[in-house]
């Protein structure tokens, strides 16, 4: 029998009791490249089943474990079981005081610090839903959190507010601005290049979008008393027909990030306004989260950090579409994300660990 | 056996005593796209070869047929044998006083007049060189002219002047413009487009390329009285690295066409002191030919044309680079090559035909 057909050695089961810094170096090298992570998932729901005071639900690729203790507030810990491919970051190093490795910071430090309040605080003062799931790193439609806010809502709405564990350097990141993407149409006429004052060029034409573009002061929006800064730039841009003819065509992809003040149709309306004589094809428009402050004070008190504003979309996002409140926490320097170099401080792990500790204590 | 097994029919020779329009359209009849030239290059060989006053050699799918009667000058006229694909225009069909079908104005009317001239004028005033050749329509390196004049240059270099049979409406269209194709580099620095100001967005700076393109007013330089009207145009235009990230790259494709009084080294160095600030990779530069209408002129004043400048390029340059002045005179209308209408008139296919037999005899 060939070893690609031998049955997979039996995963040594996860230990949710083992420190948060040999948790992370299990969780990373059990490999779990978007859509495949039926392995880690197995692990997971064996681990939290384990557990008396957790209900723990499979649904695809992501484990929901709720504690039932009829506190009076409720809170999700949510965290992605994902990465991106390995890039020669296998398997796990522990080195200068920072576990290193594919997906250390991009995020199974921060599942690791779920995982361990899961097993070690039993009778939490707030119930809890965590959320561990599937699919973060690639199309939306595929995520986990998207497929379980579609299908059973119910399991993520009854919460009073979110943790995602996104890598925060263990501070506290609010809300996250939306994203829109849209295309800029402009038209000219063919001719061929020899004769080419017969026609209109497109791509000269678009000088004129481009430079608006570069031209343009992004607004920054304080919400709560943070400050949003949004961005418009042109992330493609695509003209031409063939070699020797005047293309009749230039489209102008832009992407917008706009602060969680607006709604998706106050964003498209001001990406219309900027280029009014211009076709404007929307093709993705994903509203932000509000930071909600006030609604997350007592859990900002508990962590100690001073938020700071989300730029990049997050799955916070997710929540605040089901009304509840979200912020992003995780250890773990964000700008790490996806680099072959990647990899989480040992301090923040424990930093984490213990502020969440407290705070369900 | 199925009928794609079946061997080819055998084809009916082709004709060169008959009508020309009949010669036009049997050779419409006889598909013959770019790369399938083999059934009409033996067609066009096999009929040469009845006649006693041409040598006939074939050079892969070209037909190189020569006079050698010791006139003290020699003309080539040539014509290329290849089309673009079909377009739902076969077969050839007459009507309104036009042979219409693929191929019918580019350039199978023309290459008809010469092999009516081949068999109908026997004891010519001047030795004429006829060259049928492949691969047109096609990239340079497969250009049949292309591949005789590197192989067999002596074949072409002897003659005095050259009548390529590309349509121009029956009138003499002297020289042609040169061609340079460059990439014009515009560089920036990637970010996530969620912190667009830590970047630079090469897409934008690429305004100022296009801005000076759609600026530029093209020169007209006369040569021989003839003006040429060259041009500058983007053709493409490239950027993009993914949905949230500033590219740190965009690549405008520019096509310039020059006045033969220019040299390739003229037209090179005319681009890059357009865009002095940015890396300018040229990828093509093919030098046009002039019209020398003091070596043709006995010729123009037969044909009864005022000749006009050729702003498109065309294989007269292949001529010119081997010292032999060369003109395009065919039938049919230019704006009409590779158009599913293409038709070639009937008159035009007469006119040609007299006007280069009594310019023979």
């Amino acid at each position: 029998m060939s070893p690609a057909h031998a049955p997979a050695p039996a995963l040594p089961p996860l230990d949710l009791t083992a420190d948060v810094v040999d948790l992370t170096r299990a969780l990373v090298d059990l490999p779990s490249e978007s859509g495949d992570e039926a392995r880690i998932a197995d692990a997971v729901a064996r681990a939290l089943s384990a557990l008396d005071h957790l209900t723990v639900e499979r649904l695809g690729n992501s484990v929901v474990a709720r504690s039932d203790l009829g506190r009076a507030q409720r809170a999700v810990i949510a965290g992605h079981l994902d990465t991106v491919p390995a890039a020669g970051n296998l398997p796990s190093r522990l080195a200068d005081g920072k576990v290193h490795g594919l997906g250390a910071c991009d995020m199974k430090g921060g599942v690791a610090v779920a995982l361990r309040l899961a097993a070690a605080v039993a009778a939490p003062v707030r119930d809890v839903t965590y959320v561990f799931y599937e699919c973060e790193e690639v199309e939306g439609e595929r995520n986990g959190l998207h497929r379980i806010a579609a299908d059973r809502p119910a399991l993520l709405a009854d919460a009073d507010l979110a943790i995602l564990m996104e890598p925060s350097d263990a501070g506290v990141e609010a809300g996250c601005q939306g994203i829109l993407t849209a295309d800029i149409v402009v038209r000219g006429e063919r001719a061929h290049t020899a004769r080419a004052w017969k026609g209109v060029n497109a791509a000269h034409k678009a000088a004129r979008v481009l430079q608006r573009l570069d031209d343009h002061v992004p607004e920054r929006v304080v919400v709560d008393g943070l400050e949003y800064r949004e961005g418009l730039s042109a992330v493609s841009v695509r003209a031409g027909v063939a070699g020797n003819v005047v293309p009749d065509e230039c489209v102008v992809t832009v992407n917008c990030r706009f602060a969680p003040g607006r709604s998706a149709e106050q964003a498209e309306a001001y990406v219309r306004g900027l280029f009014p004589e211009y076709e404007v094809r929307v093709t993705e428009v994903v509203p932000g989260a509000p930071p909600r402050l006030e609604q997350v004070a007592g859990l900002v008190d508990a962590l100690g950090a001073r938020p700071r504003p989300k730029l990049g979309w997050t799955d916070v996002a997710r929540f605040a579409a089901l009304g509840v409140p979200a912020l992003n926490y995780g250890p773990g320097d964000p700008s790490l994300a996806h680099t072959a170099g990647e990899y989480v401080p040992v301090e923040q792990l424990r930093e984490c660990e213990k502020r969440l500790t407290n705070w369900l204590r």
